[in-house]
């Protein structure tokens, strides 16, 4: 099998030097996956040729397996959604989808500005039966390894409907990337009790937990769609991974994503502080710092780069706009087993059961 | 001047032994206090007497300024708001919070469950004109010193005016706890820049923006009403201490504080473990330890405990149910700060200058 990729070279905050880098990572990377490791894989480069060819001059192996597609327009990380869609056809980014809509191409991995990304990637990629606008899951660590959070901001407000769909995405997504076979979603409220909530996350509760039980009959086949709802879930049930896909409006995730953050930060903060302010604290920081550089890699975000855009037919992943070329590597494998796998066809079946249940 | 504080004796997890040692650990704390150090305190103890009578014992000081009110129907951790309400005039909690309506004590103070306390207190204490529910602030620790952000979970859906409401009476609430002049006002929104949100987010940005400027004239007197909004904030800047008040709805709000809590609980077990996994890292705990205890003391949530409702024209202080005897005098402090500020004048005109803007 040979998977081809299609990379917007130019997305992000720093171009091809990181762009190139992160696919000449990639390769690697793919090569010691379990499941990605037979995997023969190309790329196809969207941007400026001169530069992209620079930068493919350091690293012949991926040269080999590299192709570079020239345009001078590009997507920048200012750009409002409809000037980019304006330039759908010679853009870095709308020329890098548009080789997955042509099937020339599995997959694109762009770092460029999200609001672009989906605009260009919603008109040019078809978005599966009744979903409007594709949603935009995270991947975090937790006490219990990994879980899948969404929405982070593409959709504010969610109707039952949508939040509905983002629980079987969402489900969909933690098979292959999770590699669960019945992975556990739960529905973020403001309590785990049943008569918590306002009413969208109550009716929305409801037709989750029917979902459930009519898939109970899948439950011993392989191949089945059972869904484990789980119930109610609350803010600190992220980190504690009381279940292993947590659903809510992109308002309240992108809030509770970003709070973590800050408080990663604060802490990070409150203990340099504390440890500059002692010469004792000083001495022992020699202890600490391993501890913290042990944290930092299990908290790493370059670890859990590349976000899935929910919805559409076709595989297009996110790079966040600061990665480097490590984490931009990472998007690349997100993409790879996302190709590798039966995600559409499962995403598919998942809203086919929908329609049927309403 | 003389405070009286009611106090329900029962509420929360421990009842007596924790409300009445709290009461105690109150009197040196107002002492120390720059503002409430020549105040006078008085204590009134609602609940069962014997059990308060026991405790009393034990401090003669506080029993010399105490008096204690008798019941035997208690508001239970898990009672309806609707079965509490049924018992307004016959137990612990009600009959505190009366005896503030009928000007027998400044304050109230409890940890009785939140459904049941707000209820009581809409019922028996006055709202504010055009407050329907009263509201639930959090102090929080930053990088700058601390903030209020609310509301915590009363209100799940919020319209335009009542995000604007919240936002006045937070910035009041934050003169007198936070011991600020003109603190600054941040919405909680997806992004910083004027075109992020939804409608209503939207919407209470242009009515704050408003208020701002019109209070604009106020901005040289001391006594004035001068309201200072900074505009769109993120999840982030709560840690960072962008702003001193924090506003948004209490869906969003109670995920995000959750969240957080999530995130140093996760921070905290990630260290234990890292320890606890080398015997290297083990001895340089040595060091560790009391930097961790160094942190955990700024962040300690019982120095941050007592939430005051707000929107209520009398003083009522909710504190954690799992709340010790230090957590509760905190709560206790917070009630005299309180009743020693302008606060309910500073919301009156607050709320008439928005009728007047309308």
């Amino acid at each position: 099998m040979c998977i081809t990729i299609a990379l917007d070279a130019m997305g992000g905050d720093f171009g091809p030097p990181v762009t190139v880098e992160g696919a000449n990572l990639a390769i690697d990377l793919l090569k010691k996956s379990s499941t990605l490791g037979g995997v023969r894989v190309e790329f196809l480069f969207f941007g400026q040729k001169e530069r992209i060819e620079v930068e493919l001059g350091k690293y012949p192996k991926l040269a080999e397996i590299s192709k570079v597609f020239h345009t001078d327009f590009i997507v920048t990380n200012e750009m409002k959604p409809i000037e980019a869609l304006r330039h759908r056809g010679d853009s870095n980014l709308g020329m890098a989808i548009q080789s997955v809509a042509d099937k020339k191409a599995d997959a694109v991995v762009s770092a460029a500005n999200t609001g672009a990304y989906i605009a260009l990637s919603k008109v040019i990629l078809e978005t599966f039966h009744l979903i409007d606008r594709p949603a935009i899951p995270a991947i975090m660590p937790n006490a219990n390894g990994r879980s899948i959070v969404l929405d982070l901001g593409a959709n504010l407000e969610c109707s039952v409907e949508r939040l509905t769909q983002f629980a079987l995405m969402g489900e969909a997504l933690a098979r292959v990337l999770l590699k669960k076979n019945s992975p556990s979603v739960g529905l973020l409220n403001v309590g785990s009790e049943e008569m918590k909530g306002h009413a969208i996350v109550q009716a929305t509760g409801q037709i989750l937990h029917l979902i459930d039980e009519k898939t109970q009959k899948y439950s011993k086949k392989e191949d089945g769609i059972r869904f484990h709802f789980h119930g109610f879930v609350e803010g600190d049930d992220i980190f504690k991974g009381v279940t292993d896909v947590v659903v809510t409006d992109g308002f309240s995730g992108n809030i509770a994503l970003k709070a973590i953050e800050g408080a990663i930060w604060f802490f990070f903060k409150l203990l340099r502080d504390t440890m500059r302010d002692s010469i004792i604290w000083r001495i022992a920081s020699v202890g600490v710092l391993p501890v913290l550089r042990s944290i930092k890699k299990t908290i790493d975000p370059r670890l859990y780069n590349g976000a899935v855009f929910l919805g559409l037919n076709k595989i297009a992943v996110k790079s966040h706009g600061g990665a480097d070329a490590f984490a931009f590597a990472q998007a690349i494998k997100v993409a790879a087993q996302m190709v590798q796998s039966d995600f559409i066809e499962d995403v598919e079946k998942r809203l086919q059961l929908l329609s049927e249940i309403q």
